[in-house]
């Protein structure tokens, strides 16, 4: 099965090449960027022998006619155009960008630029494997989650859905490690001042917020905004989300676990801690899981919830070739049994 | 004047060589470890060079009689004991470990070992430098804050004494280097398990957490048990405190940060960031600052909280000096004017 | 196929199991270590829900009665032991110490402590996987390779074969990341006190260095005692060594390029990078590959080399697979296709 | 005595705002950047609170009427310029950069850009501190040299003079902190690509070659052309010079040893570390130390020097305030007695 990827030379791009080099079924047929004409590995010395397919320039007619999904690893603002470029053409879409997540009004107050055509963005399905599973399958453009909202969404699905919290006090405390900011440069991700650093940013600005929030209000009405504060952690890989929610009557914390076990038991990807242990971002790095730990403390009647994901895996790459694999008909690990590196 | 310190060989000893060895006022009359008889740069060979003094081994009766005051860098539940073994003698002592910070019955709880003699316990002075200082100047005795409730409290302090804040939903996140471990090897401090990694521990189980409440308590009585939790950073130096709270009115953030900035005017260490900005950890390290900064959501009604310190300093060796400072009747400032180093 | 690992709680066990966990014809069948009884997950949680395997205890007859291959990951000292109780039993042992790769009286004098039977070091076939292919697929003991003599061996083979270089003045200034020094905990490994650092150590008298002397004597007798200095990274994993030799006459960067290729053509894992580049270590992370640049200075006649690979994977277990698989009969690069972990 | 900084912005320019600060004599009048207008504080938030300066144009005469030296810490190409609108007023001049350290052909030929005016390259004297004192003394302009040669320089000058090697195979393999590139952005010091990365740039072309050179033939007409390969470190500050020499005869470490500390007694930065120890770079991370180590390896009859500095501190600012006050008749170290800062 042929797919072709376009925006290969951000780190997006550069993780579904090394996902998809070793898929069982997908092919990859065709690589483009505006930097055409390059080999790859001239962008990325790391795939030098393993990969020698060139940059090519953007044609999506010609893509259409080869592949039968693109992928669109390019950043928000772009991504909206091509996928609209791509609508009608017998592909299958996946767009890893914001572009396609939330309404015109909301895209246009916290991202701040133009917003997609809005029928694109209804049509598009919100690609989060393990709660869309059909919408999934019979979609022809999926909006793949964002990283931040991934690893908040599967690690708060089980206690929204079955109203274990108050709906009104949720608190996010989200940690990235730099490879999320993408590949371009900035004095925030330079070495010498992202390193021995911790920084917050965006504090209650950041455009995943109103992502997180229209999920948890489709899984339940009460949900009202949330505390969603964003750190930039001196790591390249890794997110871990500390999440606090107010429990509404006394619930131990095995009581919780055993809400998380029976939810995700089936969901190759969801990994749920034994108690009185925690997973940390290292553990997860390279792989496709997501990895969620719970603690209720009854002093204060409070859950806290850690979950942690590769953002360019579960986060972005990996997520939408398990995207991929369900639309396919594949078994939605295919070509993703990846084994976190470690250490 | 002439000071001594014990446990020498730990981080929290180091910075305090660092500290004493150009404070115009003080003077390192010895210095002490169960490793006695080696210089000191064959345990730090920084300070080859620069400190020739061999450790010595702990006789309280001479360092009562040499030095003016001890700084205790030990251990918990080693620190109690020296204090005990100092008591009585014509000598201060700034005990930088948690033995001397909350009342015995809480310490067995958290600290899972035996407490210190409670008459010491009841005899020493909170050392939170910014808030205790008259007490401070007549002390005897010091405890002195743990490296997390010193970011914390002075971030908090404000706005809880002014009741501006719902005071039974305190929620503290909260991240540490790994130098706040101390020098003792572990795996989780290891370079290749910590490096590239984001670790959470001690979930609503940390030590810090009653030497908070405690403080808030006696700030504002209506102050119910608090969430904190704590994670450990893959840098050396720092911490940062990010708090949730829930505003009981609605406040803007400039009338938040005007309080502060009021509270905070005199303090030389204190620096209110402006409006929209926020420290780093970086911002502050090597130096003796705490930095804050707030933001009030108007879609929440919080606040969100941020406050960075280095945490071998303002968190250790440096509000210990600030400390001796005080109860010396010297400028609360000698010898603590480092300018952060950054990058 | 079913293989075996002993020392399964280290780096190179760990990653000898992610690599078996997805090869195409080798099955783990059990994995020993002195803690036994646990779940492998429990040491490395990172496994959690990957590999339920308990640790079992080491029993010789057992292991070779169940498997065809086992791999000892055991420390220099243990792995000699190991060896000679596995002597005589039908099954293939792969070690990755040091323990059979030099002389006795070598041994002696460079690890400082007991060397294993002197007839097994005999025995042992030096698993260098590129240059003994022949004798490995016929071996039924291996001495695998250490990581420096690895990276400094693949990238010197064609200028000392082909006495291209004077042999009596071979510098070799090599760096290797902390996983290199396994995983017990020490002062110079800890997060502290490695990052931002590096560290020379070990000046003139790394146990590597006669490893890589014989290997190079035997490639050409004129070899002389090498210049060999080791450098602790501040990273997990990787390693680089730059060499410097004097050329014997005035050859071309793309001369000596020439024949790196033509050397290299066949086999898989040897990158040559073009003229002007070089590689960096996280072009190899988490995979089997050495790759190599050279430069020819026409100001001073001398040659640098540089070599980077990972030494967890060409420099342990990587290089040991490959040899089960060339002593398996299989292709020498099934299951090691790792596309490197990039950022 | 009033000093004033152009370049300000950068992280040269930054260490000199830290030195002067405390510094007892200097007082910083002004400082300078293309940047103009805005408080220094705005481009570095760390010195917020501690400086409100603000960024001023360059004016050549105002600042030579106010200011008695003028630190340019601005970038090769610029310095040059710079350094001509200041000759012939009444002002010294220490320049940081390149421009003024090698002559107009060599300059061309390694910086591939136009070199400085020749006659103000001639009239600058090389502030390489421990060995021109008297001429730095009486200087008027001063070329600070370059934070590789300050390190490499250091610590061969004993067995250079003393011809105590072969003065035709000097190699040295250095490695840097990522600062020492500067503050611009680029791809290779993006935290992304620079973490848990070595890369090895500028193969025999770093332009701090012919600086090298040229000193060491000063030295020593015998010196032939030297192998320099440079390194980048996964930190942020730090130098390491690691120098590989043919003895001319059998020399001991502790020969060698005697040899430097005699030549270097005197000199309050460097330290010269006892037999069998060396230095790593933390340990004089945040000071102006230069520290070496040496071993003579007998089998080899070759010296390993190992040399270690900050590159922001010796390398750069604190070598050019060590000037300053040579030049003005204090102490060498007044101002500069920074211990250094670890772990």
């Amino acid at each position: 099965m042929n797919v072709s990827i376009i925006g290969t030379t951000g780190y997006g791009g550069a993780e579904l090449l090394r996902i998809l080099q070793h898929h069982p079924e997908f092919n990859i047929k065709s690589i483009h960027s505006t930097k055409e004409d390059l080999p790859i590995w001239n962008e990325y010395p790391h795939l030098y022998g393993i990969m020698d397919k060139a940059l090519q320039k953007i044609d999506p007619d010609q893509i259409a006619e080869q592949s039968e999904i693109v992928f669109l690893a390019t950043p928000s603002g772009i991504s909206g155009k091509l996928a609209e470029a791509f609508s009608g053409k017998s592909i299958k879409v996946i767009d890893l960008s914001g572009d396609l997540r939330i309404p015109a009004d909301e895209y246009l107050e916290w991202y701040k630029h133009e917003p997609a055509n809005e029928s694109l963005v209804e049509k598009a399905v919100y690609g989060l494997s393990e709660w869309h599973h059909e919408e999934i399958a019979a979609a022809e453009l999926i909006s793949n989650p964002g990283c931040y909202p991934t690893s908040t969404l599967l690690s708060l699905a089980p206690i929204v859905k079955e109203n274990l919290i108050d709906p009104t006090g949720i608190i996010v405390d989200a940690k990235s490690g730099v490879s999320g900011a993408g590949r371009s440069l900035s004095r925030t991700t330079s070495y010498a001042e992202a390193n021995e650093n911790l920084r917050v940013y965006k504090v209650n600005q950041h455009q995943h917020t109103p992502e997180i929030e229209q999920q948890l209000m489709n899984w339940n009405a009460g949900i009202k905004p949330i505390t969603f504060t964003t750190h930039l952690l001196p790591i390249t890989r890794g997110i871990m989300t500390t999440s606090y929610v107010q429990l509404t009557k006394e619930y131990t914390t095995s009581q919780i676990l055993e809400l998380f076990q029976s939810v995700y038991e089936k969901h190759p990807f969801i990994r749920i801690r034994p108690e009185n242990t925690f997973p940390s971002v290292k553990e997860v790095a390279g792989s496709n899981y997501c990895d969620i730990g719970v603690h209720a403390d009854s002093r204060t009647g409070r859950l806290t919830v850690v979950s942690v994901i590769d953002n360019l895996m579960k986060g972005a790459a990996g997520q939408a070739v398990q995207n991929a694999n369900i639309m396919s008909g594949l078994d939605e690990a295919a070509g993703l049994g990846f084994v976190p590196l470690y250490p």
